[in-house]
């Protein structure tokens, strides 16, 4: 049975075992003031063009968002989200846990639009109500689309206008930089964000995010909240080599090709079988609505999730592709699929 | 300038002033383990006609919500309210601070419907996600409405289909019980709730809410909770002698009918001058639609909230009226309003 | 029975009953944010010589000491307390419900030292351990003592030294301002503290605290951290009716000086019949060693605590008394102990 | 330079990285629903000869501490621990984050004693402070002292007359187990403990902590608890992989063998060279008391931690073995010292 359930499926690209492997038995201070925690921000930096950031690593992406969000805001201030933001209903309130409210903005296909925030700023006027401070964005977006300039200037500015932090959750950044549709490179997120992560476990690492910090007043003291949160790992060269990896040569930006590249083979055969999308993405994640017997034999043969349901005979399915994806997986898929229609046809 | 901006602008009403007087110099013992306390418990346990039940006494309402809803949670579970409901908009993400996500449920009226409660529980069904653990419900609602013994009868079937605690915050309780659509009585509420408070500071009282525990799971070492969120009361007696006089006879309500007769009056001849309403209640607030003019000028001599905007020329405003409010205060301001719509009719 | 157990157990002094009622039926605003309000932070900062502070009032004292704590310092910050400071032990872990570590510094007679916060400032040193920020400390103490003008220079130097905010838990500040030894004045308050509480609860009112803010990076705002904490009692105006009398004339400390006055007649008296201290006081606690025959007799006339075992024999205990105490009754109370030791004698 | 700075300089032993090697490209659940988890599951279960208990895995011991803690208890319920336990010190309070606070028992040489725990329970009387509800003891200790049957015995009995839970922190568990002075096996966890971990990170793996619930009343939900606190690593497979390595055959506890002997042979040659210890330990951590002037010289050739001053001249420091440590490395160390303290004798 071959999984399209997600992009962590299998372990890491063969540069980041290859590393692991020569230097498993080397000594190295613990917590992440290693020199390979230390050669991997550096490299990150220079792929952001930007020197003036901090960059801490972290093993997960609900933990990151925690130590950003609860780092970032007073007991009293709110983050503001898309009501399908990871933080706001995929992270068993975590958020909340850390004491603060997500409130939800509007916007589009997974987006939060500066127009949403500025709603919700209008609409929290004094001290009985929670104080918005910061704004969180997952690029690409929980249903795989991906922010333009455009978007992220004019959520910059409303920022800017209120007071607001601006963070970008990236635990899927590589593929919304490698998008058709997308028109920002990793230089450009100092000019929008104050603070980001950048995914591995979702890019080609075992595990890991990397925190980077742009806004002064966000780095102060940044290593106790991720100590308090369970955040430093103590082995914490894991996660320097896995970084040092990905961002040697293009590698990172390589890897999410490769799974944005199966993902649109995908989707494309889909459409060319006349199956509809729930909504077209750009990136590694695609959402094809299919019938429900289809679906019941296709369980048999793949791994996919059902991601809600689109009218009586039919369900939204989310397949996602991996770095690790073969081609030849997708082949099979798309020809499967095609058989399965002949004998099924999905309208008539 | 009389103020119609809450039911919260005087103190208390004589018998309890009396009483405050009458024992000023008496010792007792602090917090809540005296007799006034005691005496106050068992006149409310007797018109609740429920021996069976725990109470407790604190000052205000944003404490209580806190103290109540984060006693019956786990870390990692919700708590599910109406949009417009007081844990979910006006006390500064209080429920957050304690841990909890609040979830939004659909409804009509600034009521939570059963409907509303069950397509949340559809929508949570693994560890990703928060875990719903508790139904929030006003009543009277923030804006008025009542629920009806169907509707709460709705409630209380899905709460025990998915056990799920069920809690009435009472701050304007008795408003309700003597609205002309209520069909409850206070000694209905151990069949409807699992634990709820029944106000004091918006019911005659200098301040003070009673909370009302029903289910025995949810009694156990309250008063840690209680002392924990700063809810007990040094000189707790003050709690118990007011509650003590606001449960002698019929006095709880027979104040609680003043204010809704107040406002009644002023809804109805609000209407007849030809006023619309946001949403014609049968409590002690009410929603007329003023335009800007009409509301500017009357400003100057009444003190109001504005509500939210309705359209370019009008807003939503909200009047409230206390025990204390006076039949001529109520009288002179339709008089006021008669003459001012005489000069500036809305609807021309 | 007359009660030494605490200087909670009756009402409030005569001029705050008599303006409580005056103004009973009078509209204002909530939330602190009326005229009563205004008045008495105008009394308190000119009592203080100090204009620029901010003022808030909130109902206790544990609200109080979470509010201000949790609003000064960030998730991984701690606050050093003397062992017994009311925080460490008898408010039910509401620091850490906040989120904060409370640190034990060490000390004498319920005092904390400037050496005791140096010795913890010097063996917290990396992010694996908290940082602390605040130094909390009650005058009067937990046990009746008083810290004098060199102590509290001491202790702000070593703040000052380390960076830490020095915060005074005031519940029975005028108790100490009236005691014998003490060498400060209500103006020398803003040199020695960031942030205080004036007590009410305690000295004459029914209830109520007045934070005082002299640090600017505290004041920014703390209403939401107020509101949030559930703080912002509906009625404000009955703190302001209060704090405003405590703050006519001398009004505040001449109740302290009589509560005092008492608590030293009765230890005297006490001296004089033989009876050793735990501690000798200065303020309106007292700390007798009695042998357990009289405390049991005594304990069917009199309320007083049991404070701890003192040898096998013997146990301490506490009397206090208000500004209520009446003088015959701290007369009877001597004749009755002479009485009984006559009977049976302590040292044979 | 050689550090025998802790016990996670290195990698994982050549087991585990073989073992990650080979199922990098094969695909799984996420979330530790895999497989290879299951596997090690039952390994663990079987080697703990307990059928019936939950075992989850998360990757550190400070999000495992917060995990098991927050989990059991309730918000006004705190934990009682050794002065010197790693959630006292050692976590930037993350426990009390999680709202708790956490008490200090007495006891000696790292350890909590029965007699510690009941002081704290008799001091612990009321709901004006926080409800110990449990336990926390590391084994081995942080400074390298082991648990006797005894020591466990009479722990237990305390909780079970007190109604507390029992916690051990086995992050180097293994090295307590095959220390010279121990008498207790991985069997007889389950008559000791509520709950414990067993530690991977410090013993062999790259990262990873197993946690066994034994106490039916805390497996309840825990997957939620996990996920909230950031725990649930999405490629979870990673830490049944490691553990399922780990417990084949007895690799668990003879890489901790390796451990001990180097550590115990370093102590050994240490005393044989004259040099006291600050406690003999019998575990992987070991506690020479060296003349500065060593130290100073020592720093240039090895990494090791300064532990605390001992007197004038003098300083406790800490060596740790782990189980990649080379014996030529301990031969060479002691060679050093040797020569060293021929050179510049401590005791003269």
């Amino acid at each position: 049975m071959y999984s399209f359930n997600n992009d962590y499926s299998e372990g890491a690209c063969e540069e980041i075992m290859a590393a692991l492997n020569n230097t498993n038995r080397c000594q190295s201070a613990g917590y992440g003031l290693d020199e390979y925690c230390e050669s991997a921000r550096r490299k990150i930096k220079k792929q952001l063009q930007c020197e003036n950031c901090d960059v801490h690593f972290v093993v997960g992406g609900t933990q990151c968002n925690q130590i950003v969000i609860a780092s970032a805001l007073r007991p009293y201030e709110a983050v503001i989200s898309a009501v399908s933001g990871h933080i706001n209903v995929h992270e068993t309130g975590a958020i909340e846990a850390c004491g603060h409210k997500v409130l939800v903005g509007d916007g589009n296909d997974g987006k939060l639009s500066a127009q949403g925030v500025r709603k919700v700023m209008e609409a929290h006027s004094d001290e009985h109500m929670v104080k918005p401070a910061m704004v969180y964005i997952s690029n690409a977006t929980e249903v795989g689309t991906v922010y333009t300039k455009a978007e992220l200037s004019a959520l910059r500015q409303v920022c800017d206008e209120y007071g607001l932090y601006l963070y970008m959750d990236g635990a899927r950044l590589p593929m919304a930089l490698v998008a058709a549709d997308n028109d920002m490179q990793l230089e450009d997120l100092q000019r929008y964000c104050d603070i980001c992560y950048l995914g591995g476990t979702k890019c080609g690492a075992l595990f890991g995010e990397a925190i980077v910090i742009f806004h002064d007043a966000l780095k102060k003291n940044f290593r106790y909240q991720m100590k308090q949160r369970g955040g430093l790992l103590a082995k914490g060269r894991l996660l320097g080599v896995q970084f040092d990896a990905l961002f040697s040569d293009d590698l990172y930006l390589e890897l999410a090709r490769h799974a944005v590249d199966m993902a649109q083979r995908l989707q494309k055969g889909m459409k060319d079988l006349g199956i509809s999308m729930y909504v077209t993405t750009t990136t590694n994640q695609i959402f094809p609505i299919l019938h429900r017997n289809v679906i019941e034999r296709m369980a048999k043969e793949y791994v996919f999730q059902i991601w809600e349901k689109w009218d009586e005979s039919s369900d939204v399915v989310r397949f996602v592709t991996s770095w690790a994806c073969e081609e030849s997986a997708v082949e099979e898929c798309l020809a499967w699929l095609k058989k399965a229609l002949d004998k099924n046809p999905q309208q008539s």
